[in-house]
């Protein structure tokens, strides 16, 4: 048994449109209208720490999954395979592992220095407020690898259309203003298909929570149906 | 100030040649000949938390700088700018970083279960004992961007011709027997010009330890020369 242990602590928790686990990209960068933004936290809240940083189109996030932290399977049910079939927690990137370290490739959006450290990106698959504790650049000349065996999870996921209802569309014109980049989040959300793996009841209703909005759908030939747009607890 | 920590602890401690940190690859696969070897410990050594992982060609491992660990600058001056500039350490790869998190893509050379969970990696560029801290598989369709702008180090580091002298070539056939690959780690090793980035002197004689072997060289016009290859301790 291992007694060796390391302290680790965020450098800020980061901002995203996901106020819950439900609906999240189940891999970053497919949903590049979902952008999130860090604030870096003393004492690594200072320019010299981003500088160059710029340079880079992407960057890893390391995280804590916060939310599961703590709790750990030795197999886990990946969403890919239906949610059926069981592989290791070593072969998924599953939040119930050891040491509940996430990764994230996100593409970096911004970097604001004018007053502390602000960082902007796009593409994230984060819950809001969760804590980031590493922030790396991408080498691409040595972590591409296009032709790497991609196990069961080899392609991207397959993707539903989106439409919606009239009175979705009604609500989407009136939250515009505030949130113009909200039907694209929709859009990519809905693509992935966020509902459990094993759920395939074409009346149920599902909602997902995208900023402060509750986004009613269902689900039925391929196709996810926005039936209303709703600010959240008004329902 | 922030006081929220997390815990994480080994799942196990990386076998590697490289003995010292002078001459380890500065990035993960620069040298394939060189392998790594992780046995995990309880409770994580067992078969079903790998189940599937074998169908992965790649896979991350984060692993802790243990170094180097609670020290950290807010600049750093990467090699592959010569050493004298200095960029923010979020825009590098440094060891020298908050939370001492290391993130290295390795190739999965294999995953044996007999008794425990053995785990073969290519391409490491940690130093022997390096505790790992997680495993992931490496997703192609989302982690591979080829056309990723890669800042000061947007292409792969050029690369020394590596030549033997006499006295090395014969001690190489000594040791051939117990090491076969190690003429291949040498050539690897070596072609990635282990030098301190601002040092530059042809007659000056650098030790490189591989295994239990210390590989003299010298480097001029381009050329690394092997002079010796001798058993750790003998000099």
């Amino acid at each position: 048994m291992n007694t060796d242990t390391f302290q680790i602590s965020p450098l800020g928790y980061i901002s995203t449109p996901f106020a819950d686990k439900f609906g999240i990209p189940r891999q970053p960068r497919l949903a590049p209208h979902a952008v999130g933004t860090l604030s870096l936290l003393p004492p690594y809240d200072r320019s010299e720490a981003v500088r160059e940083l710029v340079s880079f189109s992407h960057v890893w996030l390391t995280f804590v999954f916060h939310q599961t932290q703590g709790k750990w399977q030795p197999t886990v049910r990946p969403p890919r395979l239906g949610g059926n079939a069981r592989v290791g927690v070593f072969a998924s990137r599953s939040p119930f592992r050891p040491n509940s370290l996430g990764l994230s490739l996100v593409e970096l959006a911004g970097v604001d220095t004018d007053d502390g450290v602000v960082l902007r990106f796009r593409g994230v698959d984060l819950v809001d407020g969760t804590p980031i504790v590493d922030i790396k650049p991408y080498l691409p000349y040595a972590e591409s690898v296009p032709d790497a065996a991609g196990g069961f999870a080899d392609a991207s996921p397959p993707r539903l259309a989106v439409h919606y209802g009239e009175q979705a569309l009604a609500q989407l014109a009136v939250a515009a203003p505030g949130h113009p980049q909200l039907a694209a989040l929709i859009d990519e959300v809905l693509a992935q298909d966020p509902r459990p793996a094993y759920a395939d009841d074409p009346a149920r209703s599902y909602g997902v929570r995208l900023y402060c909005y509750d986004v009613k759908f269902r689900v039925a030939d391929g196709i996810a149906r926005v039936d209303a747009i709703e600010p959240a607890g008004s329902t």
